[in-house]
């Protein structure tokens, strides 16, 4: 728990390897979508152009967020935390869903003494998005 | 991004380094309050007892969140990610506050061309909460 410079001109990519965690939130309706990682790059394209750019962890490049289904996420607001380690975008999903699942938020599986309920409800067909290929 | 397992009960502790991070929100307002991690001990801990309890990468212990400033999240809801490895939290705030700088929430600071802006207001004085030991 640093405390926070009044010269930060926005998130520190020097905490950890790099790789910070980004949330992002719908614009109008608050549902948390997602979360996903950023690097330094994908930071700045995302302030560029406007729309957000993670890093993929398991692809090892960056991720233009809905580069294959169209479902881009335009940024309408950017907040950083008292430490400067986590960045919290405040988006328009086009399409309506952030999850490759389908679903509006990512977090459609709610937690119960049973086991995992699926409480959202699907946007779209996975295998009508990514699976003609 | 691994399909969704049916079998799942909860976040995959295996994944990373056995750190996920958690994503604290309000149940009432939706406002997105902070992020933190959790391992397998502090997830069941969160689960057993209702409050979150996270574990600090800083101090590597467990830190049960208003532990000092009594501001403990009382937790309503547990959603999990597509890929089980991000947790959201759906928490009713004790105190209204869950930075430690006395904001609602630790995302008060928001990115604009001229730098960082403070956007959130302070519910607490952090001095009075904290400094006095």
């Amino acid at each position: 728990m640093s405390e926070t410079s009044p010269t930060a001109k926005g998130p520190d990519f020097s905490r950890g390897d790099g790789l910070l965690p980004a949330i992002a939130q719908d614009s109008r309706t608050g549902e948390v979508l997602m979360l996903a990682y950023m690097n330094a790059e994908s930071y700045a394209e995302t302030l560029a152009s406007g729309r957000a750019v993670y890093f993929s962890r398991s692809r090892q490049r960056l991720w233009r967020k809905g580069e294959e289904s169209g479902n881009v996420q335009l940024v309408r607001a950017i907040h950083i935390d008292c430490d400067a380690d986590t960045i919290l975008l405040s988006v328009e999903q086009i399409g309506g869903a952030a999850c490759h699942e389908g679903y509006s938020s990512c977090f459609f599986r709610r937690v119960t003494p049973a086991g995992l309920e699926v409480v959202g409800q699907r946007v779209f067909d996975p295998a009508e998005v990514y699976g003609k290929k």
